[in-house]
């Protein structure tokens, strides 16, 4: 994958030469942020195998999405609220639709039937029903309450975003510390990316810190062009968001967890992706909605648009389902993949974001 | 149920000498679909056991509710889409609440606890949520949109019905071929109406030739007669579709699925109710909207009214939740038919269909 | 908790002296309410063990929730029918979400996994999905018809509310008679509070009849306190109906429930968290419905604020999910009190009462 990094000046180039080729940055960009994502997940592996298991699979825990919060944090700065939010929903259902449902089908292509730890999926499936809940509430009061809740509605957002944070955190202790063996098979989710010998602490926060700059760098290039591209392509705005941008920063994960269940790990393939979408729903979005107090022009608020708390609330269901028992098979997989396809053909037909919506 | 056959000249008299006695109509053609389905029925299996077991189970799995698709036709020709969404609901809503409900009523009276195969219930339930997720979407689509959306509800109808389509054929290849065992008890399903000795394949296609004509004759007078009889009877076009012509279809699976629980062969009675189900959903609703195109006065499409929509996801999620864990008693057949009867009623008491519905 | 005893004549002396206190009225009755709640609930349970557990069981399972139907009644009287729905929902949520939560928490700190029966759990949250099904239509034909509705409204109310009192009666033989050593666990709950040696029949009686006509009393000066206390504190209606009235009823399943859950019989511990849900779901808001038709002075309907259906339904959801497989771990308590507090926090949000909503 590391020949993407040549998309790294090609990006800055045509971002200096050709500011209004808004799909081309918008494609450059994508690609020169495929490599990134991948030398973080890396970079943060080898840190946290040196700072020992507890310390380590918290750093895991925590800077697991970095791709994604740089991206979002991006938009966050650049006002583009939408954006954020399209990319959190498309990052909580594309891990577990596209990533899980591709990992199910490639694993049971090859095995007739998998197993996992039901009690963990269950464990982690009923973390995801709590945020979609975190989701729906906002939301329903924004529409019930209407014009009159701008004020409490930033309240009732932190509130929340806290609340998610705190159960999140003790779902940290609960799958690292008091129940870690029901985790197992996760934890060899450290070593899934390591070359040996593993880098000196040194190297990998000096990567981890490169990488970083590097994808905030591209991260705002992209952001500046999903406007411009979606108006162009005719795209709505929410598809941009929910099933392209949200895509990128989940690449590499994707890419272990279909090869963890193609290697019959599938405790190893369900961590890496039920366990991103309950990072992103529990730990990146409320932190978003704090950050944004800080930095950004406006505070961000947890009210998602009704369509995206929909797909959240519709994933979240037909995993518990598919996750719950323990086994999988291939025809989990389509079944998954095609709620995903689903989601995107409604999103695709969504009209032009020009277009001003009907009263 | 031969007998009921004489309704067949009764409905042809009734229609020449009082086609304005539209509630005997009604009555006498729909007594004459339910002799005719059964020996639809008959002679597909017959058909299906000459054929050998894998097209044999493929012949069941698309006729197995052809005279549901005859009358859907019907209505589809005559342009009532209404009544046509009315009768798939009513019976993905009647198959997995009325028919499998009383069949765990009937079973678990006889015996006090009962098993069957929770892999393969679990993998129907999982297509329901499908299908009722590709019910949603289109909805709220139409909803959010509002009028611009005329143009692209078509194309997204046909993309979902597509993908669902695309689905159910792989579920075939899973339940057939590579994950047969888990359906076994399904199996016999080939066998459940079967005399001996087996029908020559050209007496059963004689049959199902015979049967399906005169369906479709009874069809297109008892679709004729839902408008002038819910008007006169008070009661909504949406109850008499829902809650009655879809139970006419389904009355012999009914019965079969009934005699097998008492017979303590719960896997055949799970594999006719929600297997209906599932038949219906995911492949005459899709059918049908793809073959408006072609035959209908105008394209239908899989935009289902709210409270159809609503009904069959409560009745997809309860479903379950009673049928996951491969056991039934006689107390979940009565909370199956509750729901039952709670629909019905809500539907019932809905406003004459004469009123306006309010804006 | 005899101690608070001593508020029932604080309340007195502060309604005849001090009436337009409210707020102190308020916290003084509820604090009365307590101990009777308790002594109520004591009496019943030895009148229940004298008369054997046939009808000791059916007993229990009818006055188990006697206080919250008797505020419910004072508050039907006053017309008050919001907070009738309110208490009934919020007793529907404290407890499973509140009550099972904290007795999951509290027992998971203790022991690192708790067992209990599985088919009972399960069986317990249909009956809950059945009673929120039961709530969700008339709200949505409330929406749908609009206007038009209020005749058919109480029609459908009636209807609803006598399927699921006869569930219910279903469900008290399936649990007690048919099927009562799923339940075995449970019967324990009978010995729960009793001590050594039971009371005769006649003082339990006693104790029941006087602590049923303090609380009446107790409950109309709460009630009629629910109004003013909303509009001075500011609080809405909602939240004080929900997350405060609906607590002091369950006040002593809370504690129960908790210890139980500490002395690892999480048998026990569920089938009064749950149970308590299911018996308001399903007996006490039918039971009211009906009575409001001849003691009220209006009739009540079924038709629950959409608010409510909702925290209802998301309840329901969560705690089948959390309830289904037969174990629990102190996370599992954390991510149920996470979902109260997160529905608390947003009715808490929700405006003043006094304001009127926006069209």
């Amino acid at each position: 994958m590391n020949w993407l990094l040549i998309f790294i000046p090609v990006t800055i180039a045509l971002e200096w030469l050709a500011p209004a080729k808004h799909l081309l940055l918008f494609i450059a960009s994508s690609l020169a942020i495929l490599p990134l994502a991948a030398w973080m997940g890396q970079a943060t592996e080898h840190l946290a195998e040196r700072m020992g298991e507890g310390i380590g699979g918290l750093l895991n825990a925590t800077f697991g999405n970095a791709a994604e919060l740089i991206i979002a944090i991006a938009a966050l700065r650049a006002g583009l609220h939408d954006v954020v939010k399209a990319s959190i929903a498309g990052s909580i259902v594309g891990n577990i639709l596209l990533v899980l449902g591709a990992s199910m089908l490639a694993g049971g292509l090859r095995h007739p039937e998998q197993h996992f730890n039901a009690v963990a999926a269950r464990s982690q499936a009923t973390m995801l029903t709590l945020a979609a809940i975190g989701l729906i509430l906002p939301a329903v009061y924004n529409v019930a309450v209407g014009q009159r809740s701008s004020g409490s509605l930033g309240g009732l957002s932190i509130t929340i975003s806290v609340v998610l944070l705190a159960v999140y955190c003790l779902f940290l202790v609960f799958s690292l510390v008091t129940h870690s063996a029901l985790f197992t098979g996760t934890h060899d989710a450290e070593e899934r990316e390591v070359s040996t010998p593993p880098w000196s602490a040194g190297r990998a926060a000096l990567v981890l810190a490169a990488a970083t700059v590097m994808i905030a760098w591209m991260s705002e290039i992209l952001v500046g062009a999903i406007d411009p591209v979606a108006k162009e392509s005719g795209l709505s705005k929410a598809f941009v968001g929910v099933f392209i941008v949200a895509i990128l920063g989940n690449a590499a994960e994707h890419a272990t967890s279909v090869t963890a269940a193609i290697k019959n790990r599938m405790d190893l393939s369900l961590s890496i992706a039920i366990g991103s979408s309950v990072q992103v729903a529990l730990f990146v979005a409320p932190v978003l909605v704090l950050v944004s107090l800080v930095i950004g022009p406006a505070p961000m608020n947890l009210t998602f648009p009704a369509g995206m708390v929909l797909i959240v609330l519709l994933s979240v269901l037909i995993t518990g389902q598919v996750a719950g028992d323990g086994r999988s098979d291939w025809l989990k997989g389509v079944q998954l993949l095609a709620v995903y396809l689903i989601l995107a053909v409604t999103y695709f037909f969504l009209p032009d974001p020009g277009v001003p919506s009907s009263p």
